[in-house]
């Protein structure tokens, strides 16, 4: 049996993206920007995504700017704000559990200059928004926040935090990296006064290379990339059209009956998190059902290396995440799991279970037995 | 009949290449950062698809870095370089034939306090080494310019130009932008003393989102997106592992039997412009055979709007593009033609059929017999 419990890392495409991907790439293949047929062809590809991605969001089309993927979704929108509104203020606020993607381009603001405040998270992996609004300050130009930890699946109260800032100064700009709670949430950045929203195509079963940056229609940032001024100016280079119509449908698909299948995998992951706390030595760091995101389950093993697990898991056709990656030298980057204060002889023994909509029972049970079996043999060795 | 002559604005994919990426997106689906053996399958394809590229630029494996696309290739060229190097000077040289997406990078160097000397060109399109020997300065950092030129397929002297710079100053940094040359020239970066080239995929039938930027071992670049650390730092964000497989089979594709290949697109292009010059009023702006690149045919048509051309071209199935596409408001810059000092009464009467693997001779006699018919028809009416 072969289980995928990575989709936090990546997912299969679905049939539907590969069908319009190949359709893209054999027969209407035309470049965006050619003034013939095949040219408006292509375009309307891009056009017919940005509307239906639009639609998730209950946004506007042209709010919804194509990038290679996540990466370079957070990189423009922190840099492209830093750069864009740098004679306001040089202060940022984000958390101390940021993915790589958002804490690296504010390390490398910081070097340029800005400074940089990390909250803390409670053990739940929460932000304070009292810990927040004390670090707003008269030059804060702009707040990030991850919507959905990846590490944990902790959701983080986005909607609070845009009424907190925006009331404290309506010229901060509040940027959301959604790569792990689009397809997952209902995300309304209108409403929720979200002004920069990041997502991932290969996270919601869309082809890897494509992603995009909401950007409210009232924002101003700069662009990272300058060439032929594709996309308003704002992202030069051809479009890549097949990945973006396999993110346009997989967006679409996503978001089609979605109640249900974030049923189906919330139950998955309940079940899963049921399986894993009848086991001995194992504590569930992630909180049930719709209280964190539907999709992931970080588990810490007692007296057992995550790596060894996760490889042990793998020979049994079990493919998860070591639960606690951090890669990071920065002093106030401590690692989702360590700055929810998980205690120390546990921090590399987590993994992350992450679920998708083609996982099913059948595998939660065979990773049950295998787990069931593999702990008590693997904490024998290790005393041995 | 469906005639594609516009395979310098994009290709359609070769059915190889389409199988690759479909099979990462549905099977092979890992992301190439995970531990497991998923992660380990998509990371062989990203290390062969480097190799790949590698042997036809004889490079090694690591001096390939995978972006999305040609114009990234030239932004992280370019911005990189002299982002690495502005201690040592802040002089570029490039030229005034380049594509959007090397002069709007520069132009932004140009606005960060950079300053640019723009190499005109000759009535061939070619730059002329001894303004170039007098272009370069104690503070020159960087040279950029253009193998082939996409407007009308000019070869510029990338090996003497190499020879002439390093020979200056061996720590100036010299770029080219082989988006139009990859595939169809013999490239040897070593040999011809390149330190930086940006290739895209879907200019050689490869998938659109994805290209790679050469870059000597020697040579140190900053990187211009921050997250993960993949491709050893310089280049984070999950890998686009179906476009980087179908870039590598398409790279190996086009060099394999590559003077066969070669020679058929170059007798196309023959053929084409003595049917074009068979006609009246008809000027042809690139050179025969392999004098210029073996693709790309630029013609002017004496009294007729390229733009009402293309699209009476279009109705009969024809795609080309109009060729005098020249949207930048730099003064330096004058768009390639006008440049090599074609008549400003053609300048807007241009267009270019651009050849590939797929196109035949009969698509030329039918392209032949179509112009045969519009041109006078087209005239007429102009004068009517």
């Amino acid at each position: 049996m072969e289980v995928y419990f990575d989709n936090s890392a990546t997912t299969r495409v679905l049939d539907s993206v590969k069908d319009v991907v190949v359709k893209v790439m054999t027969e209407d293949y035309g470049n965006p920007s050619s003034r013939h047929r095949k040219g408006m062809e292509a375009e309307g590809y891009v056009r017919q995504a940005a509307a239906e991605i639009a639609r998730t969001l209950r946004v506007k089309d042209r709010e919804i700017l194509f990038t290679s993927g996540g990466t370079e979704s957070n990189n423009m929108a922190l840099i492209g704000c830093a750069m864009a509104n740098h004679r306001a203020g040089k202060h940022i606020i984000s958390t101390g559990i940021e993915h790589a993607s958002v804490y690296n381009p504010l390390a490398f603001l910081e070097r340029q200059g800005f400074e940089v405040t990390y909250l803390s998270v409670d053990r739940e992996g929460h932000i304070s928004l009292e810990e927040l609004k004390k670090a707003v300050r008269p030059d804060t130009i702009l707040v990030s926040v991850m919507y959905v930890n990846n590490e944990v699946g902790a959701i983080e109260p986005v909607e609070e935090i845009a009424a907190l800032v925006h009331k404290e100064n309506p010229a901060i700009l509040f940027h959301v990296d959604a790569i792990q709670a689009y397809g997952k949430l209902v995300i309304r950045p209108k409403k929720q006064g979200i002004d920069l929203l990041s997502v991932s195509a290969h996270k919601i079963h869309g082809p890897k290379g494509a992603g995009f940056l909401y950007i409210d229609e009232r924002v101003k940032i700069n662009p990272l990339l300058y060439g032929g001024g594709q996309q308003r100016d704002m992202r030069s280079g051809t479009e890549n059209v097949p990945g973006i119509a396999g993110l346009g449908v997989a967006a679409k698909e996503m978001y089609r009956d979605h109640e249900e299948k974030i049923a189906y995998i919330a139950d998955l992951k309940n079940y899963l998190i049921e399986k894993l706390e009848a086991l001995e030595g194992v504590t569930v760091n992630s909180l049930r059902g719709m209280e964190s995101a539907p999709h992931i389950v970080s588990a810490s093993f007692e007296g057992i290396r995550g790596e060894v697990l996760l490889h042990a898991l793998e020979d049994k056709g079990i493919y998860v995440s070591s639960g606690s990656a951090c890669s990071s030298n920065h002093p106030a980057i401590s690692g989702t799991l360590r700055a929810m204060g998980v205690k120390k002889e546990l921090l590399d023994s987590t993994l992350r279970f992450s679920l998708g909509v083609f996982n099913k029972k059948e595998e939660v049970d065979y990773c049950a037995e295998a787990l069931k079996g593999l702990l008590p043999a693997l904490r024998r060795y290790r005393r041995g």
